[in-house]
């Protein structure tokens, strides 16, 4: 047999035999589809349809799930990375009987999704969105739709998984989080870079508790896969270090039961299930064509699929008796005695270990231990100063001592970005050290953010780093991170033309304003050590916001906080530093951020010296100083002060909302060079005399 | 011999023996790469030491390259991946006597690069920056820095030759275009998703135009490869139908000579080649480290190294006798040799094919053809309007018909991008019609990007397209073009909650920023019809820059230009559509881009009716308005008319550079949500009712 055909499982499913419910039951899911995408007018019938076999029968008989309570901790993950076949899963969620989770995180006696909310499929705020939402939804394990990003979250869950089966670790109580993850992929998953990275790094890491599932339709939007993707996919997952299974039709629902005891049964290494299926199957005109793709099957078609099914021709959401009930007694019952069983290992590991049980609590309940940032350091005034990535480095370092799940890594860029742990016992994570604290995600930006969201969604609290100028590869998923809602730290250093040499292909201009840009997320960019401390403290306390940190390649100096504002003023996102007349409304305003800061902090003192009533205001975040009351805003910013001047290495878009359209910005307008920095900062503009010049011109000085 | 091993190659070179002349050619190129990079006091030497022979032997027995014309159509390409090890490059540069190109696009006496521009490595108005930067050496053929990149680009070359070749072609004339593209790449090339996506779009569409040559070191910034990076690489290509071949030694010419002239010879697929070597190879003490990556080997170090080559240890920058003879006897004499043969072969073709001769010519300066604007519609005036991918679509073939070299694609969306060219002919590109002019570059963003930059650095005109949303995916090669001063053309579609019930992950909030920030660039967002031929009219002139076209998936009504001002005025950026008193100083401008220019003309009708002087902007875009001169820029938005409302679905940031602090912003604060456009948009606050609001609040009316 070739590689490309992959293998048949090898592994017998307990007895399975197909009764008539198991039809029903599928064709609910079909029928369910088709009937919401056509009332909605907009969706993607077709894959819900060749899929709803793969599906149920994953939930019907292998999920180790409960219904009853969805965020279950050692539940088993499934992934829709195919998030246009969202009415796959509402469906599942539907029939299944799953019960939403309240604002307390406990189940409630609502249905996760109602047989209303399918019928208002992709209307205004109902739950069944056009694409899975997870936080619309506590029961969807991620918010899905962009292809590649369900799978390389599902790395995420399974290194979890793996993590917190080994740090919990005791004897007798080895597999406390055995959960597998298993998500359901398409060809567009599979062409897409970021998939590919995250299919990489699991197979390094050995993940066997993940299998992805690919459905084979060999239809695009645009037509044939064969027009653009004619790769073995088999032999490229082989080559990953993957163990391949091939099921020939999707609705040989043994057969995928045997592929499912294989893949849990699979050590060493995950498993990808390659489900060869026919989208819309049963649409008498439609099936296997990609107008089943994206589009309502129409009215008639409907008629002739539910003929084929031997479905009431006119009912329209219909759920047979029976289907509920069926559910309920397989999968609602296993998953019920699971989470019982789990429940009383999991009552006696908490008598044994009440350390490790209250650091779980916490990890569940999103909350940070007693004394989490006792350690952090105050960094002494220091004119030669440090660099923000090195001061931050120390700071991790305090806080993830006493914070056992907060880990992470870097896109092999640890060295330069500082971020690893150094402490004693905070080891690799490597396929022989599930446990270990330091990630190495490889040259793979898009996949570790991905990854880190997989991770935030099952209880870690991860960080990510890399140069900020990456933060371009990995955008994609930061911005999922936001729209879910998650509080993953990005680490960005190397944050400007200040990188030097490298040149204008590693120097970062508009990725600031990218970033700030993206609703829900905070971008910080400290000026000095202190600041970033106190960034840290800000970043740990988040439980609803990803942040991207931004730090300085080099020294910045260390301000004197006896002669200017305490840095605590970082959790205000702006404050004033110094007025050079205090208590009086100053003549101007100088704004600056991150590594200009010093320099700026130089142009107030010189602006002072000349007798000029100058104040410096530190502005390390744009949206946590929207987000303050107006009195605040117009304390540091009085409205009566126009004459305003920002400085910042970065595009000057964005900043005219604070110095408006009488201010001046010192920005960079163009890509930067290859140089040192001192000749940068001097070739761009960017000194203490170009600051106060501004300055001056604005007020006619 | 498993998979996992490669092959060797199986054809053997003409006959190849090292000589010691060869030795010392590739010892000066090492030693060049080191002095350089202690000079500089940064930089990256373990690279170019390792590969050296494999650049050598590349560029000396095999390029088919005239190192007195860099640009001769159908030379071989050599791709830098690894642009980190840019002293390799300008070391081969510089020996090989490659000549500057001047601004005519002519070759002239002065080298590419001299020693005195090795000397300055990395140092400001220096040629020879930290990564290769093509648009500062003409002899470069790509900026190369950010992984995946480089090797991305060179599928997009190998289209470009393969398009030529074939388009090209008659009777006798089969391969004016058989140029082959090399790419050196390395680990973290592989690694990334956006290499990933283009070879597998590489091995799909079967160029065997095109190799890759690995550079297996086994080392990466944080330690050894296998910390994150253990896959079979070897296996992953042949399932991507690509040939591979493995060299075990780096310093094994003579099978890096058979290797090369394997995959020269290898039809129907890519090939890459894997070498095996030693990073900073003959280095005492830091071979096979990761400390020879990123940083300057140290003068003890490099007195050392140069020890073991044979090498006088105090001599700096040492170019010895003979050296740059010997490339000019056998690189440059072969290159003269093919170039003249070349010469006298178009010659003869251009006599007997002047029409696609004068095709060539154009494409090769970069001009227009005549009348390549004829055909491009004017569109009446229609309340009901057509969405502007729809126009954008109709113009985009009438123009592409007169212009035969504008050719492009889409990341599988070109059903709703509405991209396809349609006229008789236009074909598609794939293995068997490599004149195919309609392109299918799967579902893959970042490759998509990546390779029109490829593309246009080989003569083509190039487009893709996609959702806006999906920018984010592709951003890295967008900058990369802009960086490069590339023409590219991007076409997104699906340009806000316009989206409507695919949700949130699919609606673009904080994309225009995004893309508006990059330096250099372009992005248009045409209000309707007429607005978008005339963007399209602007987009085909653009030489330098890449431009972002930004399209909506409703019917935008089409304005009726005998009320409003002509379309025209999109070529300046932003112009005024009409005024209540016309003449009169304006009380209030409403200011709209794209899908929100009707509604903003209905707010602008709405307050003319009762009788306030309104005036409506459409600001297609900002980079051309913020480039017209300040009269100009004062005539649309005079100075004295602080009420102003700005439009857009889209993140408000950078609009206060226009409406100021005084200003109202109608734009999108959060992300959307999933549901009938018409609902979004009363639910997020876009209509014409509340636009006049807006202005009338702002004049207290």
């Amino acid at each position: 047999m070739s590689a490309s055909e992959g293998v048949q499982p090898t592994v017998s499913a307990p007895t399975f035999r197909v009764e008539p419910i198991d039809t029903l039951c599928v064709n609910t899911i079909r029928t369910l589809s088709m009937d919401a995408v056509q009332a909605a007018n907009s969706g993607h019938p077709g894959t819900p349809m060749a899929l709803a076999p793969v599906g149920y029968t994953l939930w019907q008989y292998f999920l180790q799930y409960n219904p009853a309570d969805p965020t279950w901790p050692n539940r088993d993950r499934f992934v829709l990375s195919v998030g246009h076949a969202s009415m796959l899963i509402y469906s599942l969620l539907h029939l299944a009987g799953v019960k939403e989770v309240g604002a307390d995180g406990k189940p409630t006696s609502a249905p996760a999704i109602s047989l209303d909310e399918i019928k208002r499929f992709r209307q205004l705020n109902s739950k069944t969105a056009g694409h899975p939402e997870s936080h619309l939804v506590k029961a969807i394990e991620t918010t899905t739709g962009p292809l590649g990003q369900g799978v390389a979250n599902s790395v995420g869950m399974a290194i979890a998984g793996a993590w917190c089966n080994a740090h919990f670790a005791k004897p007798g109580f080895e597999n406390l989080f055995d959960f597998h993850t298993y998500a359901l992929c398409g060809d567009g998953d599979l062409m897409e870079g970021v998939a590919a990275e995250a299919a990489s790094i699991a197979g390094h890491l050995k993940l066997d508790n993940l299998t992805w599932i690919y459905d084979n339709n060999r239809i695009t939007i645009e037509g044939k896969t064969d027009l653009a993707f004619s790769e073995d996919v088999a032999t490229r997952f082989l080559g990953y270090n993957w163990n391949v299974l091939r099921v020939a039709d999707a609705n040989d629902m043994p057969m995928l039961a045997r592929a499912f005891t294989t893949a849990k049964a699979t050590k060493g290494r995950p498993t990808l299930i390659i489900v060869d299926s026919k989208i819309a199957w049963g649409a008498p005109n439609k099936q296997d064509t990609h107008g089943a793709h994206g589009e309502p099957l129409g009215d008639a078609e409907i008629k002739g699929t539910k003929a084929f099914y031997g479905w009431p021709e006119d009912a329209k959401f219909l759920v047979p008796e029976g289907v509920a009930e069926h559910f309920q007694a397989v999968m609602g019952a296993r998953g019920q005695a699971a989470q019982d069983a789990w429940n009383a290992t999991y009552a006696d590991y908490a008598s044994k270990y009440p350390e490790l049980a209250a650091q779980w609590s916490q990890m569940a309940h999103h909350t940070l231990p007693a004394g989490w940032d006792k350690d952090i350091p105050t960094f002494p005034a220091d004119a030669k100063g440090i660099a923000s990535r090195d001061s931050s480095g120390k700071v991790l370092n305090a806080i993830a001592k006493n914070v056992p799940w907060l880990i992470g890594g870097s896109a092999d860029l640890a060295p330069s970005t500082k971020t690893r742990l150094t402490f004693d016992g905070a080891g690799d994570f490597q396929p022989s050290n599930h446990a270990g604290r330091n990630f190495h995600f490889g040259i793979r930006e898009h996949a570790m953010a991905s990854i880190l969201n997989g991770m935030a969604l099952s209880n870690l609290r991860p960080y990510g780093s890399g140069f900020l100028i990456f933060s371009d590869y990995a955008k994609a998923a930061i911005r999922l991170g936001a729209l879910m809602g998650l509080p993953v730290i990005h680490v960005f250093t190397h944050d400007s033309i200040g990188v030097g040499e490298d040149g204008p292909t590693h120097q970062p201009i508009e990725q600031l304003i990218s970033l700030r840009a993206v609703p829900g997320m905070l971008t910080i960019r400290p000026g000095d050590a202190n600041e970033v401390a106190e960034a840290w403290k800000v970043i740990l306390q988040q439980t609803h916001h990803p942040v991207t940190l931004i730090l300085s390649r080099q020294a910045l100096p260390t301000l004197d906080r006896s002669v200017y504002a305490p840095a605590a003023g970082t959790a205000k996102g702006a404050y004033v530093l110094a007025d050079a007349v205090p208590g009086a409304t100053p003549e101007v305003i100088l704004i600056a951020t991150g590594s200009e800061l010093g320099m700026t902090v130089e142009a107030f003192e010189s602006l002072k010296a000349e007798g000029i009533n100058a104040r410096v205001v530190s502005m390390p975040c744009w949206e946590l100083f929207n987000a303050q009351d107006a009195a605040y805003r117009e304390s540091v910013l009085p409205s009566s002060v126009t004459a305003r001047v920002a400085v910042e290495l970065g595009s000057p878009l964005g900043w005219h909302q604070y110095v408006g359209l009488h201010g001046a910005i010192i920005g960079m307008t163009t890509f930067g060079a290859s140089a040192p920095i001192k000749d940068l900062l001097k070739h761009f503009g960017f000194s203490a005399a170009k600051i106060a010049e501004a300055a001056k011109s604005l007020i006619g000085k």
